[in-house]
């Protein structure tokens, strides 16, 4: 039997980039269009397309039943409107599949919902290890002043659904409201019927 | 549909205990016998009967196919005759199930090898994110004059297969040669024939 070479990957602390991340993702403002409840606030913005979040893919391991991959991001801070920076959302192709992100900088929240629009909100900073159940979506959103950084762990075979949170929204969004962050409903979310 | 509800579990920084484990694991040099490669070392040790390691279990997750368990370890610092304080170590009993340590204080290795024996060691100090691919037997080795600490994260079907390990050895041992560490063969490993 032939079997993969255990291996480390290093994450720079000052920062939470992966340096030699086996792939890098960057989603500006222009990678997002749509996803921020404020249309109006979102186009004007584009003038400046901000960089909004990256992710730093460790590994390439197969995307087989057992092995795990895992990355980490980084959300900048900003809003778009009154609504904080955060990354795109999805589920997992294969629903049953959990993850954990792990904070390692900044503050923000992880918000999930199920595929019937019921949402919690997991507060993170330095130290938080949220779970993502089965089932449920999830978006990480940064609310403070500074990078929000953390670490993610899925089963390789979870896959990605992007389609169903870029067509229906989540049924709630993360606001600054007088310097607070809070949890108020999308009022343009579509529910399923 | 019931979905199981989200949760964040809080590490402490200070010292990478989880105040409000499920569960801790303690172990001391007695729960350990017969591990150490200086079988003298260890029975005068044993007088002192020192503490090992701990293991902080985040969850109670079920053990399904899809989630994930998730936990910190801290291995204190010292010696049986010249090898490190480390932990058990194991295999999977599900063995294609892989694992991801994240280390948060100290310095150590991760130690593995296949059911054949074949050795991997993969230093390890905060920032190291290193992976257990399918099939590896692992244990984790304080190297360090500091408690060496990590976050673990695996499959919640993967099981342990602690018995081939304690009947078989590693092939290899971490010692300390002129206060350095080094990875040596294990004179009373069983291998597999």
């Amino acid at each position: 039997m032939t079997y993969m070479t255990p291996f480390t990957t290093w994450i720079d602390l000052k920062d939470g980039t992966i340096p030699k991340a086996a792939s890098v993702q960057t989603q500006q403002l222009s990678d997002m269009r749509g996803l921020f409840a404020d249309r109006q606030a979102e186009v004007a913005l584009l003038a400046q397309n901000p960089l909004i979040y990256r992710v730093y893919n460790a590994t390439n391991n197969a995307k087989e039943e057992g092995q795990l991959l895992y990355s980490t991001t980084v959300i900048y801070p900003g809003e778009v409107g009154d609504e904080y920076f955060m990354t795109k959302g999805h589920y997992h192709a294969k629903g049953d599949r959990a993850e954990l992100y792990y904070c390692l900088q900044g503050e923000g929240y992880l918000l999930l919902q199920t595929p019937e629009g019921e949402i919690n909100a997991q507060a993170m900073a330095p130290g938080a290890a949220s779970y993502v159940p089965p089932y449920w979506g999830h978006r990480t959103v940064n609310t403070g002043l500074s990078n929000f950084v953390f670490l993610a762990v899925f089963p390789a075979d979870a896959g990605y659904d992007y389609k169903t949170i870029a067509e229906r929204g989540f049924a709630a969004l993360i606001v600054a409201k007088n310097g607070q962050a809070q949890v108020v409903p999308n009022p343009n979310y579509l529910a399923r019927v």
